[in-house]
């Protein structure tokens, strides 16, 4: 019988147990998070960048209080509660960020309409492309599976990282491309461990991209330890989250 | 042997036809298109909905033209060519239109960035949960995939119009969301006809929107006749779209 997941590791730790300690005060931005969950970290590396003010709320997936799902049904995270409406769905989210909060420096988006359009191609590209492979690399559990999505992941990160213009995905700037991709350079290590992966495979563009991406304060403020803990359920098929449930049904991750 | 795709009506018919014909005077907007393509349409409604001049340009999916596929190495539509660079993916287009055109009249998007999330949330609900279900619908080739696809389409549905405001989703103005969803109000004759469905299945609510819908002019100037000769390839399961494929493999629509 597989380990409820509510047993494991309920809260942050590492640099991120830090930065949940320091929000703790009520705000107009609730973030309901899950410490382990990379959307969850997209939305959190946004407030962290720009500085809006936000109190942190670690929701257990297998134990929602009643608030929760009441503003906000479906019981996903990473959610914002603001002025007692929820919105959910973390590029939706860092988005609204971006909208509500005009005045927090930097801006996360290029203000001109075509690059907007872009940066929104590229992040289209890491939900279809890089996210999927790397849940079916995670909970491959035949040889050939794991082969197949090994070179999916390989490929999407390589294709990705030659349209770097560096430093960052859009030049100078730190953008929403990085803030979407950085969660997945943060857990790239559990599949360089259990997969075969190397940074190396990718490219040295990819390579030389994700080294500085994981190094950068907002993405070292929202990281924890014991990744592997959690993810030991993905690499044995085992996982009940809704990205597990899609990626072993083939479906669409929600 | 599968008729080729090209050789089905290469042109738009019916009311579609003649907006073609009105735009075809070179413009800074050029819209590479297919006629029959529902993720087109959105775009298509966009430009029509809010009087943005546009040069109209079909891009038969089997003999793309050489500078289309230099701007835009994927050769996907919809695409916009805007001062020499392309941009693709239809919500992004709809997005691109609404940044780089804020002076086009009627706004699609709510001005409050609330209410805007909201807007986007429930576009993504339509990505992934109707427009899924209806590919899996039309291309179903047994009684058991058709009643799983037929069942997940008339719930997704019925759940998108319990959230309708009235007369559109979001109140009294046409927003993104019914241009999103439209195209879909416009093909849903082929599973009414082939596939058991019926607007009723999905409840009153839907029936009262989808009715509206269809005979907003936007809708009407963009649509053709002959969608069913175009469907009888996804109907026999032998489309090489991408929708198409993705569906086929149970994997993401692109």
């Amino acid at each position: 019988m597989a380990i409820p997941d509510e047993q494991i590791f309920p809260h942050a730790t590492g640099a991120a147990a830090e930065t949940v300690q320091k929000h703790q005060q009520p705000q107009d931005v609730i973030f309901y998070a899950g410490w382990f969950c990379p959307f969850v970290q997209r939305t959190w590396i946004v407030l962290e960048e720009r500085g809006i003010p936000y109190q942190y709320k670690e929701v257990n997936p297998y134990k929602k209080e009643k608030h929760f799902l009441d503003i906000n049904p479906k019981g996903l995270v990473p959610a914002i509660e603001y002025k007692g409406n929820a919105l959910y769905e973390s590029m939706i989210l860092c988005e609204f960020l971006e909208d509500a909060f005009p005045e927090a420096i930097p801006r996360l988006y290029p203000s001109d309409a075509f690059e907007r359009a872009y940066a929104r191609i590229w992040i289209d590209y890491i939900a279809k492309s890089i996210v999927p492979a790397f849940f079916r690399l995670l909970q491959g559990q035949t040889e050939e599976k794991r082969k197949t999505a090994l070179d999916d992941f390989v490929k999407a990160l390589g294709a990705f990282a030659d349209k770097v213009k560096g430093p960052y995905f859009l030049g100078d700037q730190f953008s929403l491309v990085d803030a979407c991709i950085a969660p997945w350079v943060v857990r790239e290590y559990i599949v360089v461990e259990h997969r075969g992966h190397s940074r190396d495979l990718a490219g040295v563009n990819w390579k030389v991209y994700a080294d500085l991406l994981e190094k950068r304060p907002s993405v070292l403020k929202t990281g924890s330890e014991h990744y592997t803990e959690i993810y030991g359920r993905y690499l044995r098929d085992e996982a009940q989250s809704e990205a597990a449930k899609a990626t072993r049904s083939g479906g669409v991750i929600p």
